[in-house]
């Protein structure tokens, strides 16, 4: 166990399994790439393979390093390092490529769990979620709102954007990024229905003014920690 | 009177109004989808009836539970929720479908005077509202001038955008939000005036770097408090 | 002299000149509509006059309410004043029709000179013009420098944005404000000259980041004062 | 060598510089209009020479001036003068004529390196950069990985944008910049493979949301400073 333990943590250790990530990263670059890939499809295959078990050892041995199974599954990282390399187990088979494919691209993502500074500052972004909750709680509550408005005023002058409930919540999500929500979305509407501007201009001041709102917040508490 | 109020204060109480309030949403989600409406149609308005009378009765619980009808409208959420609430029985008949749809859509707002960490939230960002009170007015007035000129220049050669005043303050909106401002309606008016850039250029400059300050009043006025 | 400054000064004097900006305003709004124009053409003119007198007698009593010309003049917003009403009588005649229809809307800019919240507001922003000089300039070479590439580059393949160097620096504002840089802009140019995407990403990126830095020094002069 | 030295700090000998280098940019303005080009051919080619040399004899009185030519080329400005004029005289000859136009462009930038405020600025602006290092490592893992993802999914059905890896990372730079990402890139897309806005919604919160944090932490790094 010992062994184990002053392996995990040596830097040499580290790099290597850094690297293994980095060389992951181009093959599956590389990947998508149609002439490449059939043309060496068994050894992008016979890689995909032999990184996947070099992964699984690594994780085997910072597991067995480890004081216990419990205090390896507390740190969050290690259950996203251990998800990761067990689903690459379990999907193997002829069926869910697609499913396989994403999972493999996420691999990459461990470079965030390995490398400290990375790490970290995934944290501090992630730790910001919380403070974040009950605008997000009253933008769900004004999307939802603005999203039903939108299906009963809109369904039959615009179907493609605001057909169904989901539609609408889609179509309001592109309006809010101001995509072509005037071009695009309003001036169709308005040709037919001359007082639909109100929805677009409320829905929009609202909008950018509680998300601005949003980000405010998210300085303030960025900036005093 | 004392009965109503421990009731009214009770947290079991305000579980339940919650309740019905996720409840009330989900059905107006789900009244959007037409085949799902003219199946169940009985069941939609026996249920509405239903939760307008239930929101009726913990209004009055509320109203008698206070200690006076002033104290009770003194506060502007009882107001908000009064008003929501009344106009579900004023609205009653054939008539006003869409306005009476609208204002049942506005029952899911009452999530917001019912949790006390959104009200709070709500009642913050109308606090900041006060402070943009003069820029707003310099908004508009530098809007109505870019109005009246785009109106008078424009008129003729872009009539779906400029052709009346109004007309014009939407387009002027669309711009100052950097909607399809080039694409869709400067370059078409250059092709006929090579001079009107000056129009768009000095409209945008202006305009962000007014609600750019606009933004910036908010966010001290907000990091003070 | 002594009656002209306390009538300048006399809070009624102001109210009343509000007032009369805000008739003149709405009376600017509803001569863009022709119709309502073309039947009440005598009254436009009529009225139109006696504002611009009443204004010129306001600025009379002013400038001799004032303790010198000198001293009058040494105020910027009472240069304002006098240059917009004086121009009203220059360009009286049937030439200039357009020019003297913009300056009359400029009229209603004097609400900004007369409300001193407003003007104090007005000040507050030119006041941070100067402190942009230095990355104005910066911005300023950054576009020369893109829009003689972009002209040297794309003249041919692309002449409507950059057949010359003042239409490249249009298309370079538009590109900068995001709008159809990629769909309008780029993939038609990429189309002819697949190298081109490193002009318009390495544009947007020092773009955005130089100009994201002129608003963060703005923010930090307000907040400072 | 102390004249050079007396010379290359006068105040007279910067502000001749300056001059040259803004008829210089005028010059280069003036090349891009052809006709003005083709009628003055030779007085573009002698006036663009004679600068070359005038460039080239500043820089040798100040590497002169300079103590030892270690301490000239120790101050990263001075190297980036030398390159600018030295490659002006590399690439004479009929060919590279692009490359040397765009060369001869960027000696407009030699304008920072000579003001001094400009200079600062530039300096404050390159001294951001390393405070964003782990961010933008964190944003090239995020752009990787959905690229990837995107040429997986969406290679067949929109080859234009996610045709290859590289057409994937400029669309998303392209959607991240939120410019048609709905019009343009999605609602195509959409008409194909209908669960695809689970890919452009979640880019699109994550990578403003990365995006935004990476400014948040420039802004909190200038103003400590
Ligand atoms: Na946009
Ligand atoms: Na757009």
């Amino acid at each position: 166990r010992k062994r184990c333990a002053a392996l995990a943590e040596h830097s040499t250790f580290t790099t290597i399994i850094i690297i293994l990530i980095i060389f992951n990263a181009v093959l599956i670059g590389l990947e998508t790439y149609t002439s490449i890939y059939n043309r060496y499809t068994d050894w992008f295959v016979f890689l995909d393979q032999l990184l996947l078990w070099l992964f699984t050892i690594e994780i085997m041995i910072r597991l067995i390093g480890s004081s216990s199974l419990k205090s390896f599954f507390s740190e969050p990282w290690n259950i996203f390092d251990f998800v990761i390399v067990a689903s690459g187990h379990l999907f193997v088979g002829g069926h869910y490529v697609t499913v396989l494919r994403i999972l493999r691209v996420l691999r990459v993502l461990r470079a965030i769990s390995i490398i400290p500074s990375l790490r970290k500052m995934v944290n501090a972004l992630l730790m910001t979620i919380p403070s974040m909750g009950t605008i997000m709680l009253l933008l769900g509550i004004f999307f939802y709102i603005y999203g039903v408005i939108g299906t009963t005023l809109f369904k039959s002058i615009a179907p493609e954007y605001f057909g169904t409930l989901h539609d609408s919540l889609l179509s309001l999500f592109q309006v809010v990024t101001l995509e072509s929500w005037a071009s695009g979305v309003m001036r169709p509407i308005l040709a037919e229905d001359p007082t639909a501007w109100w929805f677009f201009v409320t829905f929009i001041l609202i909008g950018t003014f509680v998300i601005f709102n949003l980000f405010v917040g998210v300085v303030v508490t960025n900036v005093e920690e």
